[in-house]
């Protein structure tokens, strides 16, 4: 089954957005054994829409849509597919009820703009709910006898229609949209159109996270170990610093699919043991690692020079981190990395910020400081000066410390400045993952 | 004058990679006045190129193809594009040369994996560099006849030929590679390609960067700006948290469209005032606000709640950021407010730790302690929980301090976690920048 994704609207081809719908659309598909050959945009232009659906029916077994379902004039989706399959336009009932409400609530709290306060106004909502109710009605619209597939997220409902008998599925632009509508009610739909096409394999896919080798040396690894099983595939895919390593296997019954990838597992899981962190599609390192040391009751702090507050900033990412996290110090320079953390000048002098006693000293100190079960420090030359033929660019030590466990690692990557940052605060992260898998083990 | 951008890879049709160079390169046309009408990708297939190319050339007037020009046999562009032209293809000797030289430059120091060690044998060099060489070879073919632009960041050059007449530009898709070319050959190109077709305006242009006001309040307050100025408009772009407003006249006459954009400059600043902290496509507030410091030998720390590390993130983003910048603390429990910054006890009981007393205690101790010239502090609730009537979801204090200069600012922003905690970065910068321009006024 092939399918052609067409993205829709003059900033996409001003270069005013990146289309990250092309790809998270293509990626889902082929997720769901869909191989989309084609992505297209065009601007807002009625013409360059109808002849971009009636080149695309032409061509692909399947065509996602998405943009210019919003409601104003330049949106013109829905009036251009309606013309070519030969049907009205009607409002779709159930998404103007939802529009109706969502303005109530909106309007009563009315949101304010960036680094504004909130307005003060507040009683004229009732007419202001009609005015913006017929604006805003273009945007719940559908070619009459579309299969409408709503819209959990916002307000253009999403909708199918078959034009030339290729099922064209249209989407709002809005990502967070789109993206809440493919998981509720595109995946069932897509893979009934793929079974009813007699493409009725199964698919078994696990996504294994990989951090600490490189993409080559991943693939290396696993070289060899789908040979010989009906169906089977493995896939690399690139997420700097993180390599993801995706496992399918397909049958036409699911049992037999899953069966086998779940004797493929424990290959994975050795060849690329110490490397594999995680599993899935969601759960980055950061995330799991501050998972974790909240179910543990665990907390840690950070003593960051070269990284100035990144890793910090990672480990507050996640809502609820503050039960993992009580802070950290930014120590960019000696003076501060004495002050803050009690780093000996004379660790300093003898062998340099970036070396292990130094971020040996600097853990302690913070696991002191903070009153922490668990401290990472760092301390390293991102670039692009700073190098020495002893200590290139690139050159960067980082020490775990706990009551009962202490741990370095030093990284010699030549990389950009923004790579050697991201992979050195990754790698805090990753001992620390060590670090709790090793108490865990205990 | 209308352009298609063509995009090919296998791994932009599985959703792999997000495609950036297309939204590059219609921005850079766009500036270049050549207008986007189409953009495309399609997989490593052979006759989905030749296909792609094909419909290219009979609806635009210049085709931009970026991707497949590779070492590997995957990479088909040169063969396809060659065979549509009825051309030979032919090795690029000054490419061949430039690669020669490089691969012997990289094996003397052999780049190793992230995270890796350097690998220590040294000494097969040359015949490394043969066996490089010969599979690398495809790199740097092109159709004989092509208009040859050149690569000087990587390996693939550039090439240009015509088919049915349409100029059809080939770069390699690695971004930083396709970037460094338009710059050092494409804007003189396309420019002549333009004129020559009788397009001969042409563009003056200048962009402000805005912060600190929604979209929607930075274009009410230049309605009418350009009104009755010949060749005149005025566009606008948002790059969360920021606005880049794009000021244009156009005129046969460079000097003459020169001198209405000055005449321009004026009203923008004034309308814009408080909001534009400068122009230009390059620098943003960040690197403004680090360059201005080491510039004005002023240095700064950071006390962080909410942000976790990040404005200290962002003070360090820039090279050399190490003179501006000594440090900061990450204090994300209130025991660390008081332990780090001698925040008073009796204050977060009275206020609460997102409060104005409390930012200016952190903001205070954070001056007193790290012994600089400015300190900065941010304390809010970014959010999903944690709010409460008084301070909702987006409520964020933000202080900055120096010996003659104290000023506060509360935020109210009820939007997700991740562009709270931007946001609020993004305002101690402000703060900062706004502190720096009235010590330049006295």
């Amino acid at each position: 089954m092939r399918a052609e994704i067409l993205t829709i609207g003059d900033e996409l081809c001003r270069g005013e957005i990146v289309d990250t719908n092309s790809s998270y659309l293509a990626a889902r598909l082929w997720d769901l054994d869909i191989t989309t050959r084609w992505m297209t945009s065009c601007t807002d232009d009625a013409a360059d829409i109808a002849s971009a659906m009636a080149q695309a029916v032409t061509r692909a077994d399947l065509v996602v849509c998405s943009g210019g379902l919003g409601p104003t004039e330049d949106d013109l989706t829905v009036d251009v597919l309606a013309r070519l399959v030969g049907a009205e336009v009607v409002i779709d009932e159930p998404a103007k009820v939802r529009m109706m409400e969502r303005f109530g609530r909106l309007l009563s709290s009315q949101a304010p703009m960036p680094g504004m306060e909130r307005a003060s106004e507040g009683s004229r909502a009732g007419s202001a709910i009609e005015e913006l109710t017929r604006i805003q009605l273009r945007q719940v619209r559908v070619p009459a006898g579309s299969r409408v597939h709503g819209n959990p997220v916002g307000l253009s409902p999403c909708f199918e229609v078959a034009l030339s008998g290729v099922p064209v599925v249209c989407l709002p632009g809005i990502p967070r949209e789109l993206h809440g509508i493919f998981d509720a009610a595109l995946v069932g739909r897509f893979t009934e159109l793929r079974e009813a096409r007699g493409q009725v394999e199964r698919i078994a896919r696990r996504i294994y996270r990989a951090f600490g080798r490189g993409e080559s040396q991943v693939s290396q690894a696993c070289r060899g170990l789908v040979d010989g099983v009906p169906g089977a595939s493995i896939h690399y895919q690139v997420k700097f610093p993180e390599t993801l390593v995706k496992l399918v296997v397909r049958d036409r019954d699911q049992g037999a699919a899953d069966a086998r990838l779940d004797a493929l597992d424990a290959g994975v899981r050795e060849r690329l043991a110490g490397v594999v962190y995680g599993t899935g599609e969601h759960e980055t390192l950061v995330e799991r690692v501050t998972r974790r040391l909240i179910e543990s009751s665990a907390n840690v702090a950070t003593a960051e020079s070269c990284t100035g507050g990144m890793l910090g900033e990672l480990l507050t990412r996640m809502p609820g981190s503050s039960k993992a996290y009580p802070g950290g110090a930014i120590v960019y320079s000696n003076d501060e990395k004495v002050r803050q953390l009690g780093v000996s000048q004379a660790t300093l002098d003898a062998y340099g910020a970036v070396s292990e006693p130094t971020v040996q000293e600097m853990a302690r100190g913070a696991r002191e400081r903070f009153g922490v079960d668990y401290a990472i420090a760092i301390s390293g030359i991102a670039g692009p000066d700073g190098g020495t033929p002893d200590k290139p660019v690139g050159t960067v030590w980082i020490a775990l410390d706990s009551a009962d466990d202490q741990r370095t690692k030093k990284l010699s990557w030549p990389g950009a400045r923004d790579q050697v940052r991201l992979l050195s605060a990754w790698w805090a992260l990753k001992l620390l993952h060590d670090a709790l898998d090793r108490k865990e083990a205990r």
